[in-house]
């Protein structure tokens, strides 16, 4: 199916879903000006990111229906798929919200972040609130008559619940004001981005579309999961990667993660290996809002060839997921290409 | 039922249902200093208050059950409602916990602030994401097999949407640091405190109630509905009274409502019928921290009789609500007692 059709038929549908939200709030009765924040607050902050995680919702549908094209849905069809979709990236966009207020960010999709807008301020946390109460609405409209519409509402609450605590452990592991590399290991490294990131970016959209598709038994989810944690996690540390050692043209950004104190792979897998002096030079150099002491790390990280133990671990795990998918057991209607779509379009990235 | 005897053995839950959350994170295998930080956070925030919505899931339950003490329930049976009086309380644990943000608040429950505290600050955005979060858990433990699950779930979605909007239009009409008259009205304060409040705190835990005592159909879903959320209007206008016109011996606080800039009953009901001169005086004098120019006001709205406007509406609310109850069928199940707990302990506070 063609990327950019894709794209704009999917964001053809949230000026709809938009609207749909204001009548639920003009029967309401609430005052124009509430409802025009709503309206701000929905725009402003969903739909401007590449929006990945909702086109893998109609995706994984198409291949699971052995659909060719977006002809071969019916315009009720597509709508469906598309409220998960937009569920998704409004799960998002409630986690972004606030984390930019966390992290004290200045920008986000090349616009300043919503609680940095003058008029805004705190009250974003209310915002980002809504846009998780929005998500309700939908799957409430367009859902609550199917016989899986509690075990949609029961993932997205287990997935929102997952997010959540790896945010935590990431807010209380690597705060940005206070270095601590103690606190750092790979074991919380995997756990923070698992939870922080693949549940919601991978697990999710995939076991929306399987629910729609009506190849949701346990088995077939779980076959899912064990494909797509490990791939989220992959690409996590992927990132990572390329924060460090990627070229800003490549990457299209500048890395930032060694002044911001994260807890990313490169430093973890660093803290492994290192000798009792460079771990000093790590202690000293690391998480400061400093260039030359973010030099001095990146050195180190050269020295220590992570970028070399990357490669080796890339090679590893590749392999590792294509086995793993190669066994996918399809009688049951899941299908092991919905997994092999995501591991390409990840494993390219990086070349 | 005794009041202290059901408070102690309603709060006597709340350590069973940390450690169950706690057992949760663990089966996840997140790190034991997470763990630590979600108990605090559910121990700070949720059990400190005065808990009436919470036990009044409790006290419906055992009207609508013809039970005359807390001997009648069997342990399973209160632990279940007890959840469900914990999932309010959770409920407005997370908001308060925003809304203290959001105002800028110092203390609440006579400590400070959870964003307050030194090591919290703006983590406590996920916090209050996590205290949500929990109610989810909660449900799905202990209501995932009984036919009405997916009701307690559309309940709790379309009540905390109802919240939020409330707030949202609370927090752009009366922000604290910008005083304008003309964005208030008595429509807005009535969508305000109804949205804000009335739904969480009156209907919620009646409707909780009546779905786990087996009474819930739409006709008496609405029964409820068109007592429990004029009564919740009326505490909260009976709130913005005492505010202005309470003893603080009495009421236990000093009011800050007209220093605040609130969108309270009290100024709402002195625009509607003042003069333009006095009108005036409310322009420069409402919403400054300025202990001169609230008495100002003060005078002002006792000049108006504000405090004799306030008995007459009360006199019409309590005789329209007890007009209603009266009324109430009760040939489905549902029974007009519950409501008039409610409505006597309401009246009763302002005497």
């Amino acid at each position: 199916m063609d990327k950019h059709q894709n794209k704009a038929k999917f964001l053809a549908v949230f000026p709809e879903l938009v609207t749909e939200l204001k009548e639920v709030c003009v029967n309401y009765g609430i005052t124009p000006d509430a409802i025009e924040w709503l309206e701000k607050n929905l725009n402003y902050n969903t739909p401007g990111g590449k929006l990945n995680r909702g086109l893998s919702v109609i995706d994984t549908y198409a291949i699971l229906k052995n659909y060719k094209s977006l002809e071969d849905f019916s315009d009720a069809e597509y709508k469906k798929l598309a409220v998960l979709g937009w569920g998704v990236e409004l799960l998002q966009a409630y986690f972004l919200v606030a984390d930019d207020m966390m992290d004290k960010s200045i920008t986000r999709r090349g616009q300043p972040c919503w609680y940095k807008l003058e008029s805004v301020q705190d009250i974003a946390v209310n915002d980002a609130f809504m846009l998780e109460g929005a998500i309700y609405v939908f799957l409430k409209k367009y859902y609550r008559n199917e016989p899986y519409y509690v075990d949609l509402l029961d993932l997205f609450h287990e997935v929102t619940f997952q997010t959540e605590l790896g945010q935590l452990l990431d807010l209380i592991t690597a705060p940005e004001d206070h270095v601590d590399l103690s606190k750092f290991s790979l074991k919380k490294h995997s756990f923070i981005v698992t939870f922080k990131t693949a549940y919601y970016s991978f697990y999710l959209p995939v076991a929306l579309a399987m629910f729609a598709a009506g190849i949701n038994s346990e088995k077939d989810l779980k076959q899912a999961r064990d494909v797509l944690i490990p791939l989220g996690e992959y690409f996590q540390i992927q990132d990572d990667y390329l924060d460090c050692f990627g070229k800003p043209e490549d990457i299209g950004k500048i890395g930032t993660d060694i002044q911001d104190n994260k807890c990313s792979w490169v430093v973890n897998t660093a803290l492994n290996i290192c000798t009792p002096e460079q771990r000093k030079l790590l202690d000293e150099n690391y998480g400061r809002k400093d260039a030359k002491k973010e030099a001095i790390c990146k050195k180190l990280f050269t020295e220590l060839k992570i970028d070399q133990l990357y490669l080796e671990y890339e090679e590893n795990i590749v392999n590792e997921l294509n086995g793993k998918i190669a066994k996918v057991d399809e009688s049951t209607g899941f299908k092991g290409k919905v997994l092999t779509a995501f591991l390409n379009k990840i494993h390219k990235r990086s070349k």
